[in-house]
Order: C-alpha cells, then sequence, then structure tokens
C-alpha cells in the first residue's frame, strides 16, 4: 500500500531503483509493509528543477539531494516514523548518499483508498 | 476539484489522454463530480522508472500497470470509493488496459484547500 | 516544511524558477513559513499532458495554467489560506501569468510526517 515517489536531480536509473531498494526495505523492516507490497514511481530530474534549501533542518544538503515521498495508511506511531526515517537514511548511506541528502515526506490516507487492481477496494 | 494524475510506463500521448478520459467520465458517473471540473497531469515515465509488485493485490499485474492518483474533497463513502475503482477498471478495459494493471490511489483535502484561479479559495 | 510541486506545459526552466520563487515568497509573507524551508519539485510537461478545463470555476483559463501541489502542515485558518492563494496569484501576475491560470491545490500532513534529513524526524 504505500506508493512511494522518488525525485531526483543527480542520479541515473541504476541508481534510482537501488535506492527505491532500500527504501522498501526499509518500510518492510520499519513500518509493517509486505515484502510484495512494492510500488514505486522513480522521478529523473533535472537538478536545476529540485530546489532545496542547503541547509534547513540543520544539516548540510548537497544538489544530490533526494526527494522521497510516500502515501501510506495512517496509523503508523511516532516512533516507528521515525526508525524508518533513520532505516532509510541509513540504508542509503550504503549507497553513498549522505544522510543530510535524504527528504522525506509521508502522505497518511485511509484503507478505503487504494484500488490495487481489479476495478476492487483491496482493503475494504 | 480533482487533481488527477496518471503515470505509466508503456503508454503514448494520445492513449494518456484516452485514459484520463475514462477516469473522469468515472468520477462524473459515480463521485458526484462536474462533467466541467476537470484537472489532469499525465506523467510518461520509461518503463524501468515505474516498479509495480506483479502479484500484491492478488492480481496478476503486467509492465503495463497505469497509476492514477485523485487529489479529491473528503465526503465520499465507501460504496461510491468502490463503485468508482470499478467503474475506472471497466472504462480503462475498453481501451485494452487489462483491470488488473489499474491502481488507483486517493488523497482526501478539505474543500478550503483549493484555488482554481483567479486567486480564490473557490469553495470558501 | 512546504512541500511545492509546480506543474506547467508552457514555461521554460527559468520562468519555472521564477514562479517557485513568488510561490515561496508568499509562503513566506502570509503562511508563517521560514525564509529557509524551501522545497521545491519544478515539473515541465509536454502542453498536451497537462488537461485543465478552460472555465471550470469562474475562470477564463488558457493552456499556460500552472498547477502548484503545496504539501504542508495543517493548521493555517482559512483566512491565511485564503490570503495565501491571492498572494500567489498576485505576485505570480508580476511574471506575466494571468491569475486566472494559476491552480493551487494543497495537501495538509501532520508534524511528525517529515524527516529533513539526517534521519531524524524534523518536527518530532
Amino acid at each position: 500500500m504505500p506508493l512511494v515517489k522518488i525525485y531526483a536531480g543527480t542520479k541515473n536509473d541504476v541508481e534510482l531503483r537501488a535506492i527505491g531498494d532500500c527504501v522498501h526495505d526499509a518500510l518492510v523492516a520499519q513500518a509493517n509493509v509486505p515484502a510484495d507490497d512494492r510500488f514505486q514511481i522513480l522521478n529523473r530530474l533535472d537538478r536545476d528543477l529540485i530546489v532545496a534549501h542547503p541547509s534547513y533542518g540543520d544539516v548540510s544538503r548537497s544538489e544530490d539531494v533526494v526527494i522521497i515521498e510516500i502515501t501510506l495508511n495512517a496509523g503508523r506511531t511516532v516512533e516507528i516514523k521515525k526508525k524508518l526515517y533513520a532505516d532509510i537514511a541509513l540504508r542509503l548511506e550504503g549507497l553513498g548518499v549522505r544522510p543530510d541528502d535524504v527528504l522525506v515526506s509521508l502522505i497518511e490516507v485511509t484503507k478505503e483508498n487504494w484500488s490495487f487492481g481489479g476495478g476492487r477496494a483491496t482493503y475494504a
């Protein structure tokens, strides 16, 4: 059920896929997402088309910023969200993405708001 | 008021417009959307940049998956949402899109959250 | 904390950046957003890939429509939202964008839903 969108201005397709792998693995490990519940839209942008302040949020941000937007069902606790953010950043660091360059935005919805195919409300 | 975003990796512009027609017609028929309330962003992606699990949700999904995200005012019942999903899938089937390849994600907002031009809050 | 996405079919990169400047300035002036809290994704689309009804909402809309989606923390009053819409339209008019061509969509989230880097929940 999470629908993940990833936006980056300095990554190629292979790097975007690897970033997607890490985000999915973190969702499975920290936020109770099934392993086969993977849906991602990877967006390669020109670097001039992503604007990210270099220090807001007490970080040192570069032009290699990766923006990760996750639409998911409401109900995760603050504690789970914190673990998710930390785990995404840790896993991306393994790919050479600096933790300060990882931005995550969650959009929460209700379970009736998804159809994963067949014209059915998957969870309702 | 719905703002519809459609993402596909194997459709051309004409096909994307036709998919948009179907989604709009279903919103009008099932979800009380006025016929002239049509706003859509059609996204043609490389097929490698959409990741969709082949079977999650008890379907058989192909690389021709079409992801439809609809931002709309809260207030539709579960029954209406179910009819909307079914009708979108049915109409897209008429274009040759397999129902199992149709993914719909709804994001609900309040009516003060829209300005459709003129610098005015259209519904507030 | 706002994450701003701008979609336009008839603007070049320089124009998109200038539109982004105006949207950010309006958020700072009207919606209590810090000056350094700027995050924007600018989307240049083919004009055929944006569909916007020519008159819905009592406006006269052209193909130069600019769609602005802002994800932000909940809590702004209707009055603030109205001022924000008016100010965005006014500032964009200074760039030659007609107010009737400015569409704004707000998506509200909770403050735990953001990580602006370092793997931390920035506001929780």
